[in-house]
């Protein structure tokens, strides 16, 4: 995502640090804390602009929903979104997600969404894609057993591999859609990429992967 | 596939009992023996016309070929094919494929091929498709571990199902293309209905699924 540099937004993370967790290592194991609350744990990882965890965190306000993103001038719009709408279940890690199991503990987290992560279409850069599976052994390790990663893109390439990745770790399949917009799907909460590439007339792929373990 | 009823299609199927198998059931565990040669042995699971399993069975003259196909005016043209290009490693059987583990031991097949199987999209009918859990098992039991079942499909919706089913019953997929024709793929010998739909336009899906047991 290319985004102006916001030389200012690390100065309003800080200053709000009851949304942008400036700790996250400290509450591994303990997000209930957090959120002064028992609640289903729900994590975003790249979440960009927050549309979609605002989104799903109004949709569905009894769940805790936290956002990882890395740069620091995107994550800083979903900060602008949760204030705006004054939304209470959303905290946000301004973060690499590779410390995912730094952040939370052995089966704390009952759903992780990953959507449009970047397709590294490469054969040389596969182990940077957020499904292969070095990615997938911290996601298994972070997911409850019978938790479920929800994965979309409209990448064809990136979903084939993906696919085949899950498979090949031990995850099992279900809800694959391969044109989820010209699906009969109801509650699909809409990501600032996949509104971008659905309006352009591209198939968006979507998939849930359970973790066995 | 409709097919205008040809009622000397059974006498010749009997006439060439050197390629149509009469009694499938003798063979099992000892197809080698019906070959004259021990090779490694692929079935193709309703086989039509025969366009596909006399394509494979020229490019792969090591191979041991084996076509099921329920219809006699269909598994005719399959004969003339065999018959008019001299193939010698192709054996049919004009039956219901719900006889695989009649006809085949426990592991006595090297690959499988499901190609253009009817789609059957009404839920109700889930349990014809033949890529319903009952199949997966009898494709599992024939299969060698390690085994690979070939799957292509025009057909998106039971692309999907069978992408989930392959997965819940612990196959593990490799190859996914989910355009076929427009991928970088060598090596794919095409079927009657593959060229009808990728003339149409429609995007062809391609899977391997691999038997764990
Ligand atoms: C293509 S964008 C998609 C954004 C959003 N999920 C959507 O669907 O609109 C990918 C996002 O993931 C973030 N990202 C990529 N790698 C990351 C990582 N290792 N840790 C955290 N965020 C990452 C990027 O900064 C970017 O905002
Ligand atoms: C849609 S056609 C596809 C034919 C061919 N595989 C192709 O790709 O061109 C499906 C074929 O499977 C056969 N078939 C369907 N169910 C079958 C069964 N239970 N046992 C054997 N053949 C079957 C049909 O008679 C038909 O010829």
């Amino acid at each position: 995502m290319r985004v102006r540099h916001k030389p200012w937004a690390k100065g309003k993370l800080d200053r709000h640090s009851d949304i942008v967790v400036q700790s996250p290592r400290d509450c591994n194991g303990e997000w209930h804390d957090e959120f002064h609350r028992e609640a289903p744990l729900h994590v975003e990882i790249g979440s960009g602009k927050g549309r979609f965890i605002t989104g799903m965190a109004k949709k569905y306000p009894n769940n805790n929903f936290v956002g990882i993103e890395l740069h620091e001038s995107i994550i800083v719009t979903a900060l602008d979104r949760c204030l705006d709408e004054e939304i209470e279940n959303v905290r946000l890690i301004n973060e690499d997600a590779r410390g995912l199991t730094e952040f939370f503990a052995e089966d704390e987290v009952d759903a992780l969404y990953l959507n449009f992560c970047d397709p590294w279409p490469k054969n040389r850069h596969e182990k940077r894609r957020l499904t292969y599976s070095t990615f997938l052994a911290q996601y298994e390790y972070v997911l409850k057993k019978g938790g479920i990663l929800h994965f979309k893109t409209d990448n064809q390439a990136l979903f084939e591999y993906s696919l085949e990745s899950f498979s090949k770790y031990g995850f099992t399949l279900q809800n694959i859609s391969l044109d989820l917009h010209h699906a009969r799907v109801k509650d699909n909460v809409v990501t600032e990429y996949e509104e971008k590439f659905s309006e352009k007339g591209q198939r968006i792929y979507r998939c849930e992967a359970i973790s066995s373990e």
